[in-house]
């Protein structure tokens, strides 16, 4: 995996309409997220999710492919009618929709000559010049063209591809995080956690999140940096902040 | 609440570095959208997750507000300096960011005057000309600008203020769905359901989604209509053409 120094940006776009519809509940952006972020230095900077239609998918895919580093698409590469990610970009990219030897090859002798009907056959469908990204778990790769990575929706599939991404990409700088969980509200820090935000404007970004625990109201306060020595420094000087104000640290 | 003829459409737009960052699980789309379906008979055809960047948020916002009859917000409404949305939105359609006078007065109230301090205070700063969205449990209102209705982020608080939207909202025709879960794969049954996909084309909209159960892949073959008649049919189809492939019905 190559490096590069500055900010590597990605986008996630999540197709299909069982998860706009609220029927399921999306569990890839926070998988895709974590592990860009923690294995390659990629942080995910939006997300969209759009349903089953093809001239949406073309829009969609063009419009943030111009916009990030790169594009990770997840669902619609199956076997059935309403499957129909691979297809759009192919026309999205102006190339052909056809058969990627590799795949037909890797699926054939997954399933055995005798079972690889059609539908099976039609996973091995693919923009003209994809490069494959292997898929552990059922066979059917995900791949990439350009810079956008389309793979499967389901969730542990998706996980069991993961590292055979990494290949594909440059890798960019790691963001450390550190969460403060603080006894005390929201509004009785505000000043003071904009103050902090002030001072280490642009070198740790700092984020504010109430949660429940026990029937109380807490605070999370999140650290975010790809320098650790600022990410240290900041904290310390959070907590100086609770002790000062007598805030019980959650987490010590 | 008054009802439309046509299909009323809406977008999500999730506003929150740590729904990006994979930290937070986003709760919030399969919520809204299931009960924006259900109450309303609105439907979510888009949903975007962006950080807290000011112009981010002003060009999501008005892009989604054209092509949406309307966008839901969550996210940002808080005290703490991360929290832009209420800002943010005022400079999207060019209005002054002040006090609510009804905001301020419910504010007031719930924490007292003597613990009303300046971060309690900005909950009650939103565009101009707002609308409020009354809040049940922690008492700071979401509210309403032009087709824009901005909610928390925090799961429990926003399912608290769903009823409260109701009268803001145009109904449109609920859409009902039957999930029919099939003890086999997907490249198995892909022919027979586009051709019932064609058969019911712009009636019924059948989706196939594979899953795991007992360790063995089974598929929800989802129906949705807004027209109950079509929907029966379609059903009782999809299910002789189960037991003609001597496919096992795993919910009957």
């Amino acid at each position: 995996m190559k490096k590069a120094k500055k900010k590597i940006k990605a986008a996630i776009l999540i197709i299909g309409n069982e998860v706009l519809s609220g029927r399921t509940q999306d569990l890839n952006v926070s998988f895709i997220s974590h592990w860009l972020n923690i294995n390659c230095g990629i942080s995910v900077d939006e997300v969209r999710i759009i349903p089953d239609i093809e001239k949406k998918i073309i829009f969609n895919v063009l419009d943030l492919s111009k916009k990030f580093n790169y594009v990770f698409t997840t669902g619609g590469i199956g076997p059935t009618h309403d499957d129909i990610t691979s297809v759009s970009i192919a026309k999205a990219f102006k190339v052909k929709y056809e058969i990627n030897k590799k795949a037909y090859s890797i699926l054939e002798r997954y399933y055995g000559k005798d079972k690889f009907n059609d539908e099976r056959k039609k996973m091995s469908k693919m923009p003209a010049g994809s490069s494959l990204v292997l898929n552990p778990s059922s066979a059917a790769p995900g791949f990439k063209i350009k810079n956008v990575i389309c793979l499967p929706g389901v969730p542990s599939i998706l996980k069991s591809m993961a590292p055979n991404l990494k290949k594909y990409l440059v890798k960019g700088s790691v963001v450390i995080s550190r969460s403060v969980n603080l006894n005390t509200v929201e509004s009785y820090i505000a000043i003071e956690l904009e103050a902090l935000q002030n001072k280490f404007l642009n070198k740790v970004e700092i984020g504010s999140y109430p949660f429940f625990k026990l029937g109380r109201v807490s605070v999370a306060v999140v650290l975010r940096s790809a320098n650790r020595t600022y990410l240290k420094l900041c904290e310390k000087q959070l907590k100086k902040i609770a002790k000062d104000k007598k805030i019980i640290i959650l987490n010590k």
